[in-house]
């Protein structure tokens, strides 16, 4: 079965998205963070981000074909056009909060490069092998940061149990399904999201146990990201993001 | 005596750029006041000072000459191009260290525009007239908050004390004298900078008696903004204030 080409930009594209967008809040740490090894860790880890992004973008351009480069689809598209889910754009809060979204994130793409390293699309399947071995790193690493603090002090348990309260509302978003996701794993191109709860779940279970840390839970889970429907929070991200392409058009290094 | 074009373009881009950016950083408030009364309070300050600031952009474009108009000068200059003080820039920390930011530049710019309201410029001395009423307000306004808070409940007291030390650093380089405001003062343009420092230090020494505060000292004065040279947080500000007009070139209401 053959997937439309809006369909599968799209998909590109959200997944860029969310990439790019991720990498660009945890760059912010860059030389912030509360020890030496984790000034390292994070700003590699957004590196690792930044270039499953650039893989994708550039990916997505060659798919779309209407001549949009990497950096054209990274840096010049207005708000309403980023398809990245609502996490990945949230502040970064504490170092707690900025761990466990880290964490959230990469116990659902684990399972996600898994899977698309056997993906029909053989270039999708090539990004994909070398995603999962990253991002299996980063599920151990800030796993470890979630139980490090969620069983460490008073105070940083109770900073723990607020990142969950607040992370809980952008958990269920990762796992939507629409036209897009379904043509896309219908065409045995990627997974569909929900077909990875389980695997998700049973990471942050695991994490979760060993922090002494309970499941999140919200009566009011966030969406619209994948539309484009973003929250405050966003606008600020992308002036910043984008200050320097908007500056110096057409600048390269 | 007469001033070059050159260095009066350059006396009223400072003087713009001091009153936008400071109206912008004010304007960060907006909806996050703590009562409603400062909520209206704050965004009324802003939008004088960047009335002042509109005022000022517009005359340094006609006196420069160039076609440039009062947008170009306020959104698409860069960065080292913007002549603010640094005080202007410095982020507004809390409540306290924003009043105590407002109060001092109020403490300063109200003995400038009284002198400058007989300016030898007509233009500028029209300008001087319509703001020093507004200042006058600003003094008062936020000279009552600095000794509210600084006479208030021991947090707010050292809070008001925490911002007193933080910006002081930063106030010596309002009485900054070089070759641009020695022209325009000998001119009779504008008073020279180092002149309002008496009437700066009455100001600043009433209120701060009344808030049991004490005055200002550092050992290391910062300085630079004159010449375009800006701390981290310029970047970033100027990232967001750029946002629109760089992203959508030529837009008008």
């Amino acid at each position: 079965m053959e997937v439309s080409r809006d369909h599968f930009v799209t998909f590109l594209l959200r997944l860029a998205d969310d990439h790019l967008i991720l990498g660009h809040r945890l760059s912010e740490w860059c030389g912030h963070a509360p020890m030496l090894e984790e000034d390292l860790a994070m700003p590699n880890i957004a590196l690792d981000l930044i270039g499953q992004a650039r893989a994708l973008y550039q990916y997505a351009a060659e798919v779309e074909g209407k001549g949009r480069s990497e950096d054209d689809l990274a840096y010049l598209r207005r708000e309403r056009e980023y398809l990245n889910c609502l996490m990945v754009e949230r502040p970064n809060g504490d170092f707690a909060h900025t761990m466990l979204r880290q964490f959230y994130f990469a116990a659902f793409m684990h399972p996600f490069w898994e899977k698309a390293s056997a993906s029909t699309d053989e270039t999708l399947a090539g990004i994909a092998a070398k995603a999962v071995k990253e991002v299996s790193y980063h599920v151990r690493h800030c796993g470890e940061w979630v139980i490090r603090l969620g069983d460490g002090t008073e105070e940083s348990a109770a900073r723990m149990k607020a990142a969950v309260e607040a992370l809980a509302p952008y958990v269920d978003e990762l796992f939507e399904t629409d036209a897009v996701s379904e043509a896309v794993s219908k065409a045995g191109i990627a997974p569909a999201p929900a077909s990875l709860r389980s695997s998700f779940d049973s990471t942050v279970q695991r994490v979760f146990a060993e922090a002494f840390l309970d499941m999140p839970e919200t009566a009011w889970p966030q969406t619209g990201g994948r539309q484009g429907r973003h929250g405050e929070a966003m606008g600020y991200l992308l002036a910043e993001l984008q200050h320097i392409q908007r500056t110096y058009p057409g600048a390269v290094w």
